[in-house]
């Protein structure tokens, strides 16, 4: 496909709004390349805080503008601000509309009221139900709030007396890429390798929840450390007894902590449509053996909670738990109780984790929460917590690469679209990942998207 | 020289008590071998914060004991508790004792109640005059703080809406050692050779104070970056017309800014003596151009301070300074105020700098102060401080081995030392600068040291 001057098409590229430090973009300079030498006239928004420069965009062909109202199809990566979104133009970005998401339903109501078509990342999925886009993501959160919460733990385990070559790992912004946060973990796996950890510490357990590409993610950084996966029944085992010159770790499924009510058993088709007649036996069962806990699973607000802050409590009190580590010796303290980090990659405040009720930022990544308060930093009682919530932002440029390689061949089809025409006139011209995440079009929203609606009635109603 | 049975020195290590950041130790595993090797016995109190392991001491032949009442000679690296000195021993620390250090009195009575002899560090002066233990340390000070404050300046900055490449800088401690720490300054440079800063920022500018190994080592970091070193009277110039693919940096001496009340000169030997006749012109004719303040000179009580609370005010005030960049677009925010960053490493407390007063730590690096408060982190109005007091233990590892390699060669003739036998009858066993470095032995201040005690009856006079 090669554009030609009556037909040139204008991509405008937004500068993000979602917060300060969201410095990524939907395609890099070399992608605005790739559209620009087919014709594509692209035009982006100035932003000192986009870890792509101008001048790199400038380099690959593309107009520096604050006015993208020439564009016909504007890209952005998060929400837009309802005041922003400009008429008659069609979009794509992440909505977050489509569980009637409070937040987000002034701006659904501008896109529906301004003629917007919006093709929502979310909704794009590929043959196997999978948006490649929000996949990719969900990689690098998993493994930016992985690396996150290593660093932390060094700094918290020495502030408990215990030097460890955790301290090895910076924050994930600190790191160009992915490769470079690889060579950090792989740097404190050979120490630890060679059994550089203090004997008064037994061996350190990781519990990932969730299967998919955040958990994915975040353990494929774990596996950069010597780690030996066990079952989650395992854990108390490695606990006592476990060798320290690795790292353990288990996936919790849900079968492994789901019970019925009634029945104590685990049924999956009856846990997905009523979850609320379940209880999970994860703060009884596994928690007391888990020195870090990775939370990457979705949480359907009936569910049980993974942790209340009653069971942090206990996870926390007295002799609750051992941390498997030989006898106190002066000099050589042990470890107050086993759960030393919680890296809440699901960032789902008040969620499953009880004690987890506000996102921490790249400014203040940690807090250490006892089931009562919260306080900033990693020093106090309790555990330290990290819940980031746009994990991804801090590998920026790799981010925007990733981004622009999932997003890139939806783009040339989105080009053709005109939000003003129909959207029946043009269905033709998209695939079908591209019709089927078209949340709105034409001031309506399009028929597979029109439950929203009923879903903003009937939660009005419950207010 | 090779001890044999019937002579064989017991030499004890500390477990440190500074702090709980304090990972360093006076000698590694590698030099306690080379003592072992010559029939040497090592005793080492067990520590896990210490950044090498028990079990390395132990494969280097050392002795992991609690009790050091077996040695006659017991090393450390900072001040000891006065209930922890072991009676009729000989240590070797950085005591800090010799300006009278009122934190230190007690441990200094107790030096001479147990008739302990104690060699200190800060006083193991070479032909020039020079401490190289000492010298070793302030070289690690000046790296690790500038390596901070860079790490600082990358999520600052991107507070304030520009992404740059200081960035890629991460903790100090999060570097191995200080090769790593240079990679990690390398990396930023070449994105700042290639012009990836923010066109809204005009050129940075940092400007160092101190001549001696704080200031050289944090200069030592600096050239990492592609920097042009001018006189700080070209500040101003390289501000409004400088390059930005690089940085400029700055060496301020004493006769740049000091200037005597009456005269208006400088005289260096006027200065020493009196240095309350004179004022500083720093914060009118320099600081209005530094975006970066890397503070490592030695300040007298009764000299100026080189920023008082009312200039930082002066300096973040409107339109107080000029951040040498074009003028504002939209979504290319400019910066507030050209000073962004201090690194305090003389971390001197009330000191120099009016508004650094109390020192921060590993855990809570940064503080922004505007002359009015500090709040802990880096957001807020103000410029970003960081005045870490015990810098060097952020490359504990690499510390300790420089540590040992300037202590060593003086340990050999230590190891003669028995502090029961009058100090006059062992001198000889001594070379002219451990002589010189024993503030006391046989519950006497030394005749070199005997003014410690005329400084505190002078001090306490004054209360």
């Amino acid at each position: 496909m090669q554009f030609v001057a009556n037909n040139r098409p204008v991509l405008g590229i937004r500068r993000e709004d979602y917060n300060r430090w969201e410095a990524r973009a939907p395609l890099s300079p070399a992608h605005v390349q790739k559209l620009v030498d087919r014709g594509v006239k692209v035009l982006v928004q100035p932003a000192s805080k986009r870890a792509y420069s101008g001048k790199e965009y400038q380099a690959a062909g593309a107009h520096i503008r604050e006015d993208l109202s020439e564009a016909s199809v504007i890209l952005g990566v998060k929400t837009v601000p309802p005041e922003e979104l400009l008429p008659n133009k069609t979009y794509a970005f992440f909505s977050h509309t489509i569980k009637a998401q409070e937040a987000n339903m002034p701006m659904l109501d501008a896109i529906l009221e301004k003629n917007i078509r919006i093709f929502d990342y979310e909704m794009m999925l590929d043959e196997a139900g999978v948006s490649p886009v929000a996949g990719a993501m969900g990689r690098l959160a998993g493994i930016s709030g992985m690396i996150n919460i290593l660093h932390a733990m060094g700094t918290r385990l020495l502030a408990l007396g215990n030097y460890t070559p955790f301290l090895r790992i910076g924050p994930t912004h600190s790191y160009r890429n992915i490769e470079m946060c690889r060579q950090a973990v792989r740097d404190c796996g050979y120490d630890l390798a060679l059994g550089r950890m203090p004997e008064s510490m037994g061996p350190l357990t990781f519990l990932f929840t969730g299967s998919g590409y955040v958990s994915k993610g975040a353990q494929e950084m774990l596996k950069e450390l010597p780690v030996q996966f066990v079952d989650p029944t395992e854990l108390r085992d490695v606990c006592a007894s476990g060798d320290t010159t690795r790292v353990y770790a288990a996936v919790l499924r849900r079968h492994h902590h789901l019970r019925q009510r009634d029945s104590g058993q685990y049924d999956e088709k009856e846990y997905t449509a009523h979850p609320d007649r379940y209880v999970s036996t994860f703060a009884q069962q596994f928690a007391p053996y888990v020195s870090c806990l990775v939370n990457g699973m979705y949480w359907p607000p009936t569910a049980p909670r993974l942790l209340t802050n009653a069971d942090l409590q206990g996870l926390l009190g007295n002799n609750a738990t051992d941390n498997g580590g030989p006898g106190e010796v002066l000099g050589c303290p042990r470890l107050p109780h086993r759960l030393i980090a919680v890296s809440d990659i699901s960032a789902d405040e008040g969620g499953s984790l009880e004690f987890m009720t506000r996102c921490t930022s790249m400014d203040s990544q940690f807090e250490v929460s006892d089931g009562t308060k919260s306080v900033p930093g990693i020093m106090g009682d309790g555990v330290v917590v990290c819940s980031v919530d746009n994990l991804p932002a801090q590998l920026p440029r790799e981010a925007t690469d990733i981004f622009g390689d999932q997003l890139l061949p939806y783009v040339w089809e989105m080009l053709h679209s005109m939000a003003e025409v129909p959207f029946e006139s043009q269905a033709h011209l998209f695939c079908r990942t591209l019709q089927d995440a078209t949340i709105a079009s034409n001031g309506k929203l399009r028929p597979k998207y029109e439950y929203i609606s009923e879903l903003r009635a009937s939660k009005n109603k419950l207010q």
